[in-house]
């Protein structure tokens, strides 16, 4: 099938970029000694997931029973659910899944860690927890010194758990300018005091899992890491180029969306809005960009309803009619994933392969 | 079941509330003596627009090609297509709906006219057409006088399709305060005199279709408008409440999720964010407000990330623990839907239907 034939709007992924963009991360982590972990979040699909573990990735990472439900498909040895799980039916299919690939859940509180003990025991599964530290966005993540130590010794306590570690999420280093350097200098003299504590205690802390699209390829310079899940780099997204993490010509996935109307002069609307592109606005940015066009960078997409998206042609350099397509590479392409049934995969202009989106919308 | 039972994050739908809601607006259309076609866009399913069907609606609205075959299922007489549908492959499809039920296009141009005419010659079914006008909004719509007269003429000389009237969406008036008040008085002259023209020109305007969230039950006050569209009042959500067009107990739809962390002092984490929620901001207002804590009016929901809901309990007047379960209002319903599966009809605590949201997605 010819790119002409894709209906709009659609994702549509260039493979020879994603390809690269895989192999990259996957050098990168091999040459740093480094544990890939790779969140499926980004792509969702079992295909995806298949290639990250056949280039090496050491197991998947996923948010939601869902999606690790989703992910079993790929047949991963060892699946991270990087989000505390909590409620009886929940624990319940995470211990069907425990049953078919080995589960390591990051929880950040007792009353989270107490009722995943009980479900093991009541399975007769292995959990293996990775205790949440916040190092500074204030999400979730115990504080550091003694809360932690207090949790992971907790966590020692419970049967059915098996401690593995700590987890944490860097997501306040919103980039590696020079403030975000001293940022990530400080990350990785907190993780190593951290580290150093634990062994002070004489507990073995097998896994200390890290690090954020900014901060991904400087991963190895944080004390003691030794486990990465990053995700947006299978695609990377306006996001990833805004933060210094890509470059522009890195980004794999783009909207293929349709010119449906050009009534207003200046302005033509695209067959895509919030439900396609996801109303994601830019990170570090006060611009109003729902997303870059690359037919014409000059031409300015500021504004979306559901269906319709907004772009202002004035200096777009070219003329557009109604039926013209554009590619447009999204701000944030988890969430637009997210809205999508299936892919393209592309090799120049021909559809080369067609995925499905299978873990889309497993909020649960 | 009982709610507590529900898997969180889920839709949760008050079904007294909601009864009332689509009542209401049968009702005042019935009295108005205005045709009703819902947009479906807001629920995406078939249980509700066979509900909206059964009390009047003399037919349905869709946005999109897949919608409409979504759709088909309720069994309507009437779709109208409210988006200008671009493409073979979706006019194919689309030739497939009309075999089975009247469908109606909205479109303002030429560009898009004549390959629906070819479509459906070759199909052999007839479409109908509304002539789409910009009353004020600048998205699609060609201006009133001359150019929308010259569309109309357009499309009744194409074979296949008929000319029924016109379609008009008054985005630009956000609310009815003074000056959302003279817009209306505006608006009811610009679409009279319309009208008017057409008379003159001796041309007959079966459909004169119009209104928006803010404006719904001021639509009869519109001279010559005989047609409304609605969609959220099915559910209404935080943005309807803000534009001043529902109360807050006419919410009939909420997020129910639950509290995962609550590891930051003053701070809970729900297992809910863009994912669950969409990121859609509210309109009409500055207020970082994700959504509306119905066990919780002074907690501020304020920031997402894809599954994380930060938020601020310091001035919630209540202790919160991991586990707890709260409702939400979300800003903007009909997106936040389009994120789910199924949605979880109650009555009282007690979940009396589950329903599919069959439509969920449908980007082409």
């Amino acid at each position: 099938m010819h790119i002409s034939e894709v209906e709009t709007p659609a994702i549509v992924v260039d493979l020879d970029i994603m390809e690269r963009n895989l192999g990259r991360v996957a050098d990168y982590a091999r040459e740093r000694g480094l544990r890939l972990r790779p969140h499926t979040k980004t792509h969702k699909s079992v295909r995806l997931a298949r290639r990250q573990l056949e280039l090496g990735a050491a197991g998947l990472t996923v948010a939601k029973t869902g999606e690790a439900e989703a992910m079993l498909e790929a047949e991963p040895e060892d699946l991270l659910v990087a989000f505390p799980i909590v409620g009886r039916a929940k624990l319940e299919r995470l211990m069907a899944v425990a049953r078919r690939a080995r589960v390591t859940v990051a929880l950040d509180s007792i009353e989270v860690a107490r009722p995943l003990s009980d479900a093991a025991q009541a399975a007769r599964v292995e959990i293996g927890v990775l205790a949440e530290t916040d190092v500074g966005l204030g999400r979730v993540g115990v504080p550091p010194g003694r809360p932690l130590m207090a949790l992971a010794e907790c966590i020692r306590m419970l049967h059915g758990l098996v401690f593995e570690g700590i987890a944490f999420y860097p997501g306040h280093i919103k980039n590696l300018d020079e403030a975000g350097q001293r940022a990530m200098g400080r990350l990785s003299e907190l993780v190593g005091s951290i580290c150093a504590t634990f062994r002070s205690a004489g507990i073995e802390v097998k896994i200390v899992s890290g690090g954020s699209t900014p901060t991904l390829f400087h991963s190895h310079e944080i004390e003691g890491l030794n486990e990465i899940r990053p995700g947006t780099y299978v695609f990377n997204d306006m996001n990833t180029v805004r933060v210094g993490a890509c470059r522009m010509e890195d980004c794999a996935a783009a909207i293929l969306a349709t010119v449906i109307s050009k009534s207003v002069p200046g302005q033509i609307v695209i067959d895509g809005g919030s439900k396609t592109f996801s109303s994601d606005r830019l990170v570090n940015s006060s611009e109003e960009s729902c997303g870059y066009i690359v037919e014409a960078p000059g031409a300015r997409f500021h504004k979306m309803n559901e269906e319709h998206g907004f772009v202002d042609v004035t200096n777009a350099g070219r003329e557009f009619e109604v039926g013209d397509r554009v590619r447009i590479v999204p701000n944030h392409i988890c969430v637009a994933m997210n809205l999508h049934e299936r892919v393209y995969g592309m090799r120049g202009e021909h559809v080369e392969e067609v995925w499905k989106v299978d873990a889309r919308g497993k909020v649960q």
